[in-house]
């Protein structure tokens, strides 16, 4: 098959669309001819030397998937050949075939195309982990959603809203991003560069806080998160995009809050536990997709013959949601 | 009444007995003709004017109690008068008469004297607390106690081994209070005055870490405490004695193994919170004091009119397991 490889680590010119082996199918798994897959920033580290693949899985980037059954193992009993299936994969993505365990994929709402369907299972899962199953966001709590413009961020917002959060609070990098976060059902938003988001939460919350802040930026960000949180509140740490190191970071407010700081990944997880979730997020929030409540966020579609200008752009930080690719 | 009191925030000098009013009953509340009554860490503080009681609380120290039920108060269903009851309290405790909510009072198991029960609710509450409801201990799971001749230590570490802890790894100051701690139930001891905790955590755990830290330290264990945590592990602190700043505080461990560091603290919590945490107490851990699998451990037990000498012996950090007060 074709895939898109690198030879060394290093820039987005590395990439190549070059031949590879067909994916071997285990007991349960199943063989999805791709029609698109996604960019996630695990992409860019993976492609850098930053963020090796998982041990037994495929060294080819791509954690998204969207696409056809071509073929199926034995214990496979949810899919059959010929359907339209989009999976959560813990790598190669980025070819004409991948493949997935049965528990890690879904079936594709019919309302939603290929690329849609593409931009939804590795940022939705996460945000659903994150704030659900490490948030414990209940009805009624508030929430502070940093990088919100991104495929996670905008997936966060509207789960948050679904769930009837009383405030979602984003943040993001320019007015343009803002605008889009409260059109996606954020109530407030806040360009970072220009005003502290502490000050918007205090006046947000009335002096409440965040019951839940899902963070991206990790040590810029501790002391204003920690400050930020109400009482018995949650900082999930989904990434440190900002660096780890906190120079004289202030635990005290943790513990007279009773807050908590806790970090999360998805890719690393055991099958188990991405079946789990997957089967929450089928029966909470798939149905949404069809109702329209929910959408992928989509910011551009690129050929993969271009993934290094698509990769180039999520480097940019330009990007609102997802960056797809289509495999043709 | 007479209480035990202060007129200035300070050191163990300012107490002196004197008059206090009488506690006045609210719905649900029993009033205790004290027997006996046991200190915390948080008397001293509190003492010195770093730990405000709780607004609409007592300003009498003492979060224990032990004694008679001698009146209750409408809508009192649990306790009638005469009962020997034991009592978690937002304060009040240093006294010869104490009220608390029916839903924080349990009756003491015959096989326990007054002394004895001064010395269970405050300490075994907090650890039943920090290991189960805020640290979600399980069976078979590695634990990481500080602090572990303390109070709260001893109790800690009786029941994680009451949960079939497999692996239980205590910190003491001294090699008599390892020794303790080993006869306890731990496990593995460290004097970290001598060794590196950590290095003993990779040893004991076979380099798989701990499920469970229970922290009393705050920042100088903090990078220690991230390091010889296990993959999903969590860092409960209940207090920072250390101190709260931790210089270039490493996040990185917290992402990478999907860990959390999580505040609690007991008497700032609603007293619903308390009912649920005293009911669970009372199903799942008091029967185990009359069969002796669960003890209180006194370190030792003065007449009231000697509280200075009481604060002084845990100012000085020698105790080893509860300090209790008779009140005569």
């Amino acid at each position: 098959m074709k895939a898109i490889l690198f030879n060394e680590h290093g820039p987005a010119a590395n990439l190549y669309i070059g031949e590879a082996p067909d994916p071997v199918l285990e007991p349960g798994e199943i063989l999805i001819r791709t029609k698109a897959t996604s960019l996630n920033r695990a992409d860019i580290l993976q492609r850098e030397g930053k963020y090796p693949p998982p041990q037994g899985t495929s060294e080819i980037l791509g954690l998204d998937v969207s696409g056809v059954v071509e073929r199926i193992s034995e214990g496979v009993s949810d899919f059959k050949v010929g359907d339209r299936v989009m999976a959560l994969l813990p790598g190669g993505g980025y070819a004409e075939l991948a493949k997935a365990h049965q528990s890690c994929a879904m079936i594709i709402p019919d309302s939603l195309s290929f690329e849609q369907a593409a931009a939804v299972p590795e940022v939705f899962l996460t945000a659903y982990q994150a704030l659900f199953l490490v948030g414990d966001l209940a009805q009624g709590q508030t929430v502070l959603i940093h990088a919100a413009a991104s495929g996670v961020g905008t997936a966060a917002i509207q789960l948050a809203r679904l769930q009837n959060a009383s405030t979602i609070i984003a943040t993001a990098g320019s007015e343009q991003k803002c605008e889009f976060c409260l059109d996606l059902g954020a109530t407030d938003a806040v360009n970072y560069k220009e005003i502290n988001f502490f000050d918007v939460v205090v006046q947000a919350t009335q002096n409440y806080g965040a019951d839940l802040i899902l963070d991206f930026i990790g040590a810029p960000y501790f002391e204003a998160n920690c400050l930020s949180l109400a009482v018995d509140g949650r900082i999930v740490s989904i990434a440190m995009m900002g660096g780890t190191k906190v120079d004289k970071a202030n635990l005290a407010p943790l513990l007279f809050k009773r807050g908590a700081f806790i970090g999360t990944t998805l890719r690393s997880r055991t099958l188990s536990y991405k079946a789990q979730l997957v089967e929450l997020f089928t029966t909470n929030a798939l149905p949404y997709f069809a109702s329209g409540q929910l959408k992928p966020i989509i910011d551009s579609v690129y050929p993969w013959d271009k993934v290094q200008d698509a990769q180039g752009h999520m480097e940019s930080n330009n990007n609102m949601g997802k960056i797809v690719l289509t495999i043709t």
